[in-house]
């Protein structure tokens, strides 16, 4: 079975939120942050409002044959004038179902990003990975990102 | 005498652009990746005025008492889903003029992007600073921030 080819890459929708929200919960490091209720805090779909916005930003989902969304990715393409002006993009919030896993979709939907950013123009793609995400630096690691960074973060 | 209490921030203009690309170019990371010339490749200048456009970007300065550019650094504001859909504060390129260093620039100037980011509602700051600049991550963590992320990058 090729599961992951039967998946579709296209811009989240106002009422994709809650599983967007449902998957970044879904975690150690999720669960702490988000608040997964039913009706869903107005907070995350303000944010959804904003984001949709901003231009510089494509927030993604990845939809499985029977429609549902079962990944998500948020690229942002920022100007700078670093690297001869080139702007880079930045992926966050990178999550995949946890019952779709190992079938490609994560592959898919970073190669996407990759794919724009080169479209956009990006020299340079950038992100964070918690500490702890070992099997994620490792996914990073065999699409080409090197861990040539620090990234360092400031909590309020 | 209290340099640093001299120094002015503000957005940068413009005519600002060579002074922030000689500082971004004066390091061994940043040498292999600028173009220092005069006149300056256009990439530069076309770059600044997409990010002037940019509403959730301000590229900000440092200026001393006789209106000399000493200091760097870039401030973007990125809306997400993640985090209760809080906004993110993203630092990047940050830069004193090498003559200019242990005053205290680079620490107002990035308290100011610190104070922004919360004006703005972020309740996270993020950024990346190579793994070879020990120096950069010990002032980041004077300032609060942690070593919890791994910073991955992809260059084209």
């Amino acid at each position: 079975m090729d599961a992951a080819s039967s998946i579709t890459i296209r811009r989240a929708r106002r009422d994709d939120v809650a599983v967007i929200v449902a998957m970044l919960a879904d975690d150690s490091l999720g669960s702490a942050r988000e608040r997964l209720e039913d009706p869903l805090p107005p907070s995350y779909l303000r944010a959804f409002d904003v984001l949709e916005t901003d231009s510089s930003i494509q927030l993604m989902v990845a939809e499985d044959s029977d429609g549902a969304v079962v990944g998500c990715l948020q690229l942002c393409i920022l100007p700078g004038l670093s690297s001869q002006g080139a702007s880079r993009g930045l992926i966050e919030d990178v999550r995949v179902a946890t019952h779709c896993r190992s079938r490609g979709i994560g592959e898919q939907i970073v190669q996407w990003a990759i794919a724009e950013a080169q479209a956009r123009g990006c020299k340079l793609i950038e992100l964070l990975t918690h500490n702890s995400r070992v099997d994620a630096q490792r996914f990073y690691a065999r699409l080409g990102f090197q861990p040539s960074h620090v990234g360092m973060t400031l909590r309020f």
